[in-house]
């Protein structure tokens, strides 16, 4: 048993460096440096794909979830969506003169940050309410789309839309080839992610779950059209999250990647299935390159996550050392 | 335009009768009759995969929505999932001697489904909840596929899960083979379907939207658990199905098939997006081979998508006339 491991290890290491392709050989996850991380994926992947062995999942049963803010993209110093919704308010003011002496919405066009960050919870909820109802779908999917086509991180000169990771779309890919189906896991919202997600990600629309505000079906001026109104339906966080994908993939998936501790239960829940199983977090280590936070971070705060990763064997995948690239070439 | 016309509905007719294949002349469609409803079928896959017509869709966009009771499956002369939460009650009583005394439990442990019938929705909604909830995703699962893999119906001597149509597998499979992506959209338990519809029907549980209980994430003796609580969490019925649509799928469709009035909204929000479209209902014609019921049906009721369907330009596929086979030969 232990030479086996031994072998495998090695043969491992092998198809880390290179596997051959039709014409040349190819590196495996090539903004991956050489590591324990990239070679817990590879070991991993082989192992649920090899029908011979003891580990080998049908290809049905090849389910990934990812979460999205700080996973696959940028979230750090703001959620992008909160970004957003924030710019959507100053949009908006015109049309809400009532909002010039309401909290938090007259701190927020005052520009008087400190008084919305204390509102909290409850300030963001209204915020975002304020701003993610009362229209169509397709009247929905258009501001978000035009705002994240138009919008750049003041920090990497790229829009927001575009700080996505490269050596996760690598993995994505590497793992559609082996017959995996992907998903998104976000607490974010869901039709907020999903104009971008097919063009960032391969990721279909249907395979991104997230919170979501209720939704009615109505007809206005003989259309049947979706209205989005001011409730919350779903928050696809934390607890959340193994919900979700209980409700929207309907199966366990057998490798989940976070990166904060928002993504422990759906983490842990993924870990409880039978058979070989894969656990991640990024840990946003590179201050120069991209952010470095964790513990006392106020956006995808990972504490709790780094304690109890080394005793339920999850990889903490340290995006300073385990990064070769961490954006896409432009 | 008017010979256009005419040139492709020879083509169709042509294609209706013969299609060559990779070796042998294959019919289209076998278990569907020539008829106005399988040409209007082949006609729509044809002009949206014609990528120099003006129809084309992409692939990704070629979302085909399917209801289930009725639809794909026998609904008559009760649905397959209430049959089951009736057995559930009857298994469950000694663990609830309340039942004894609780309508409309008393009344259905006593065999009087006059009474049961008469408690409404509410009654109904009371055995639901009382036989859906109260264990976890695991054990539902369980006992939903037991139970599945188990009954038969009384009219057909072949398992209720084996009560699907024959000429509707043919074309989920034509529509796959056509690059579309086929989804369930019911207003069945999302979670009673998922164990047979991958077997059944091809289509994996991640591609069934259905009505669903709250589910909680716990942790029981120290493992990750999903637990389904007495509360509904969604209504795919009716409005919800545009909803269930946009909140699963993310996508309008561009066909959707169903068979009662309470698939007319899933329809109208089908058929009124832009560019070709194709919009069906069963008709259950058929008391032979399956059952003849429409506008006084206490199951299943088609009556309003009757009388609107001309002027909607909605296909009624008549059970009797438009289908060779009904079940699938065993």
């Amino acid at each position: 048993m232990r030479m086996q491991r031994i072998i495998r290890m090695l043969l491992t290491a092998f198809l880390v460096i290179f596997v051959s392709g039709s014409a040349v050989a190819k590196e495996l996850l090539p903004s991956w440096n050489d590591g324990p991380a990239k070679i817990a994926i590879i070991e991993f992947v082989q192992a649920v794909i090899n029908e011979k062995g003891s580990d080998f999942v049908e290809p049905s049963k090849r389910i990934a979830v990812f979460d999205h803010d700080g996973t696959l993209w940028v979230e750090y110093p703001m959620y992008t969506q909160v970004l957003f919704a924030f710019e959507r308010v100053k949009k908006l003011a015109p049309q809400h003169p009532e909002w010039k002496t309401t909290q938090p919405f007259k701190a927020l066009l005052e520009g008087d940050m400190k008084t919305v960050g204390a509102s909290g919870m409850k300030g963001l909820m209204e915020i975002l309410m304020a701003t993610h109802s009362g229209m169509t779908a397709a009247e929905f999917e258009k501001e978000a789309s035009e705002w994240l086509a138009a919008k750049n991180h003041p920090k990497f000169n790229r829009l927001y839309s575009e700080c996505i990771y490269q050596p996760q779309l690598e993995l994505l890919a590497y793992l559609r080839g082996n017959g995996f189906k992907t998903f998104i896991v976000s607490g974010g919202g869901i039709q907020f992610m999903r104009p971008i997600t097919e063009k960032n990600y391969g990721i279909p629309p249907e395979q991104v779950v997230g919170s979501s505000v209720v939704s009615e079906f109505q007809v206005k001026d003989g259309k049947p059209v979706l209205v989005r109104m001011p409730k919350i339906n779903f928050n696809n966080d934390k607890a959340g999250k193994p919900v979700g994908i209980y409700e929207h993939i309907g199966r366990r998936p057998i490798l989940a990647f976070g990166n904060s501790d928002s993504d422990m239960q759906m983490i842990e829940y993924t870990m409880a299935g039978e058979g070989l199983r894969l656990g991640l977090f990024v840990h946003h280590t590179d201050a120069d390159r991209e952010y470095a936070y964790d513990r006392k971070s106020h956006v995808g705060t990972l504490d709790k996550a780094l304690d109890k990763a080394g005793a339920n064997g999850w990889i903490i995948v340290d995006m300073k050392k385990d990064w070769k690239e961490v954006f896409p070439d432009r």
